[in-house]
C-alpha cells in the first residue's frame, strides 16, 4: 500500500500560514492520504514516500480550496431585471416597481418546487466549486414563509450532501418583511424565533443565524430577540450590517460575540472598535458596492489599524450580487476598496474560514487539514486577482479528490 | 454526401441582424457547409437538410463569434507590479518609478526573443479564443525598435496562422517614445514612417495603423505624417484618442476617414458629431477606465444621439487592461458607461466587426458569412454581460469548426 494517495508537485504554494504574506513555497510539495493533508514543503525535501499518483503542477499557483463566507445562492432565475435596472442607475425602489429586488424574488422563489429550487441551485453551486470554492456560507432569506425557508435550508444540506463542497447552512429569515406581515414586523420575528428556527434546528437543517440590520429592515432590538433566540439553541450570529447607513448592526453582533458583520460600508470607529474586541471579522462584499453604485467604501484602514480581519465573499444573488466568481470580486477588492492582492486571498482563505468558525479546518495549507485545494493559471499569488474578471481556475480538490480539471486552452498544433 | 457539414438546434440565436434588437430566434437552428452559415431560421423551419452532425444546443445563447477591435496582446510577462500600484491608488507617475508602465513594457518587451513572445502571446490569444473570439486586433507597440515591432507584428501573423482566430495586425509604433529619441519625437516618428512602415508592408505583418494622439504623446501634425504614410499604403487607420484630455485627437482620425477613435473619455461634442460624420466608430475601452481610476466616461449619450456606432474592446494588456474576457468587459461596460446589454453585445460583435473594417464578414449571424459562433452558458442575450465576471463561454465555432468546447460543470450523481 502505498504511503500517500496522491503527492503534488512543483507548485507556487501559498499555504496563507503566515501572517504577512501568502506563506509561499516558491517550488512546493503537498502529500495528501485519506483526504487530509499529510506533508507540506519544498520539493525535494519530503522524505522518500510511495505515492500511488504524482501530479506535476509545472510551478502553477496552489492555494487553500476558497472559502466563500457569503452566499444567497439558493435561488431560481437570474435577476436579468435587476441586471438592467441597475447598470441603468436605477435603484432599489425602482427595482420593486419593476418586479426585481428583494420583494420580486421571495415573489418568484414562493412559486418554486423544492426540485426546481435545488436544480437551479445546484447548477450555480457547481459553477462556484469550478472556480475554486470548497467551502460554502448558503443563505435561506428568499421565501420568508415556513415553507420556502424550511425548502431553502434543506437544499442548503442537499448540496452540501450531493456536491464536493462543504456547505454551512444560514437561517436567514430576518432578510426582509413578506407582505402578509406588512406592518407587523415584530409579529414576524416572533414568527422566526418561535416556528421557523425551532424547525429547523429539529430538522437539523441550520448551522448560522443572519439578519438584516438597518433603518428599511430589522431594528436593534428585534435583532436581538432573534440572536437570543440563535443563542437558546447554541448557533453562532452574523449580521448583514451598516451597508446603507451608520446603524451601529455591526457592533450589535459584535455585543453577541458573532462570527462576522458583512458589508460595514457606514461602520464607525467605534464600531469597528467593538468588533475588534469582539473578534468579529469585516466581510466585505465587493459586488453589491458595485452593483449599487455606492460610493461609500468599508473603512478598510480602520480595520487594519484595529486588526479587524477582513473576509470577501462572492455574496451570490440574482439582485445585488450576480456571481459565483471569488476571482472576479478579488479584483474588484482590490480596485474598489484598496484591498492588496494578499489582503484579497486571505479574505476568500484565512479571513472567510474564520469567519464561518472554521479557522481550524480550512482555510490554509497545513498537515492535517483537509485537501481542499485550488490550483490556478498563474504563478504567482499576486496572480489571482490581477485580471480583469479574475484567474481561471483550473482544478479544484476536495478532501483530496480531483473534483475540477481544466487544461489551460491550447488550439491548433504545437508549437 | 450531406447537404450540410453542421446543423446546430434549439439555439437561443441572437443573430445581431437587427438595428434596434439582439435579432434574437428564440429557438432557432443555424445550418453550416463549408465553413459558412447556409440557413438561419427557426426551428423546423429549415427544408429537409440531410446533416452530417447535428448538435442540440437545448436553448443555450449562441452569439456571433465575438469581434475584439483593440488589443495589445502580444507581450511577455503578466504585469503584477503595474496591479500593485494601480490597485492601490497609484498612477502612470508612479507606475514608471516602479518599472512599469508602457517604459517598462518595453524594455521588457526588447529582451524577449520572438520565439518566448510568440509563446507567451500565444497562450494569451488562447484564452481569448476560450471566451468567444473569433476575430482580433493585435497591436505592435510594446518594442519600439525596429526589430521588435517587426517581431510583434509576426508573431500577430503567426498566431492567426497557427490558431483557430482571425488576426488583424495593427502597426501601433506611435504607441510612445523610446528611450533613444528622447527629445526627438519628430526623428521618431521620421523612423516609423521612414523604416519601420515600409518594411511592415513589405513583409505583408500589417493591415492597419494605430497611434497614441495626446499632450503627453504625438501631436496633430506627427499623426498626420503617420497617417498620410499609412494611405499611401492604402492603409486604414486608427487612434488613441482623447483619453486624458479633449486633445482633438477623434477629430483628427475622422477627418482622415479612420475607422475608430479608441477610449474617448473626453472627445467633444463637435468631435462626435465629427465622428458621426465620418463614419468612425467610438472604440470603448473600459478596462483603463477601471484600473487607472478615471472618473471622465465617454459621451456615451452623445454617442446615441448623432449615431455613431459604439465598440467594446478587451484591450488586453499587462498595464492597464489585463483580460481575456470580453464578457467581464461586456458587464464592466453597461455598469461603468451605462451601455445597455444590448449595446455591450453590439459593441463586440457588429460595431467592432465595423471597427475593424469587416462589416461584411464578421459580427452578424447571416447566410454567407463565416460559421463563427460562439456558444454562452445562458438562455438569454443580457445574460453574457449579466454576472460580475461575465458568463462563461461553453463553445466555440471558427469557421465551422469546433475549437472550444467544455460542458457546464456539474458534479456527483446526476439529480
Amino acid at each position: 500500500m502505498a504511503d500517500v494517495d496522491l503527492l503534488l508537485t512543483h507548485g507556487c504554494v501559498a499555504t496563507m500560514a503566515a501572517a504577512d504574506d501568502f506563506g509561499c513555497i516558491a517550488d512546493g510539495d503537498i502529500a495528501i492520504k485519506d483526504g487530509r493533508i499529510v506533508w507540506v514543503g519544498p520539493h525535494g525535501a519530503l522524505p522518500a514516500q510511495d505515492a500511488a499518483a504524482v501530479r506535476d503542477l509545472r510551478g502553477r499557483l496552489v492555494t487553500p480550496g476558497l472559502v466563500d463566507p457569503h452566499t444567497h445562492i439558493v435561488y431560481g432565475e437570474e435577476g436579468l431585471v435587476d441586471f438592467e435596472v441597475l447598470s441603468q442607475g436605477g435603484g432599489r425602489p425602482e427595482l420593486e416597481s419593476r418586479g426585481g429586488g428583494v420583494s420580486g424574488l421571495v415573489a418568484q422563489t414562493r412559486q418554486l418546487s423544492e426540485d426546481a429550487l435545488y436544480a437551479a441551485s445546484r447548477a450555480r453551486m457547481s459553477r462556484l466549486i469550478s472556480n475554486g470554492v470548497t467551502v460554502v456560507e448558503s443563505k435561506s432569506g428568499s421565501g420568508l414563509d415556513f415553507e420556502t425557508e424550511m425548502a431553502a435550508m434543506r437544499v442548503s444540506r442537499a448540496l452540501g450532501r450531493d456536491l464536493p463542497v462543504t456547505v454551512v447552512s444560514t437561517f436567514l429569515g430576518a432578510h426582509g418583511l413578506p407582505p402578509e406581515y406588512r406592518d407587523r414586523r415584530d409579529d414576524f420575528v416572533d414568527f422566526l424565533c418561535q416556528t421557523v428556527l425551532p424547525a429547523a434546528v429539529r430538522d437539523g437543517i441550520v448551522d448560522q443565524v443572519d439578519g438584516f440590520c438597518d433603518a428599511v429592515g430589522f431594528d436593534h432590538a428585534q435583532i436581538g430577540r432573534l440572536f437570543d433566540c440563535a443563542r437558546s439553541f447554541d448557533l453562532p450570529v452574523k449580521l448583514h450590517a451598516d451597508q446603507y447607513t451608520d446603524f451601529g448592526a455591526a457592533a450589535l453582533v459584535a455585543k453577541y460575540g458573532g462570527l462576522s458583520a458583512d458589508h460595514c460600508e457606514y461602520a464607525s470607529e467605534s464600531t469597528v472598535q467593538a468588533m475588534a474586541a469582539a473578534g468579529t471579522v469585516a466581510t466585505l462584499l465587493p459586488g453589491a458596492n458595485w452593483t449599487l453604485h455606492e460610493t461609500q467604501k468599508p473603512p478598510v484602514a480602520s480595520f487594519r489599524a484595529h486588526g479587524v480581519p477582513m473576509a470577501l465573499a462572492t455574496n451570490c444573488n440574482p439582485v445585488s450580487s450576480p456571481t459565483t466568481s471569488p476571482a472576479a470580486v478579488m479584483h474588484m477588492a482590490c480596485y474598489m476598496f484598496g484591498l492588496t492582492p494578499l489582503e484579497a486571498l486571505r479574505g476568500f482563505t484565512v479571513n472567510s474560514a474564520r469567519a464561518l468558525g472554521m479557522s481550524d479546518t480550512a482555510g490554509v495549507i497545513a498537515v492535517d487539514h483537509s485537501a481542499d485545494l485550488a490550483v490556478w493559471d498563474t504563478d504567482d499569488p499576486r496572480g489571482i486577482s490581477y485580471p480583469i474578471g479574475g484567474a481561471p481556475c483550473l482544478a479544484v480538490y476536495k478532501a483530496g479528490a480531483l473534483v475540477h480539471n481544466v487544461a489551460p486552452p491550447d488550439f491548433g498544433p504545437a508549437p
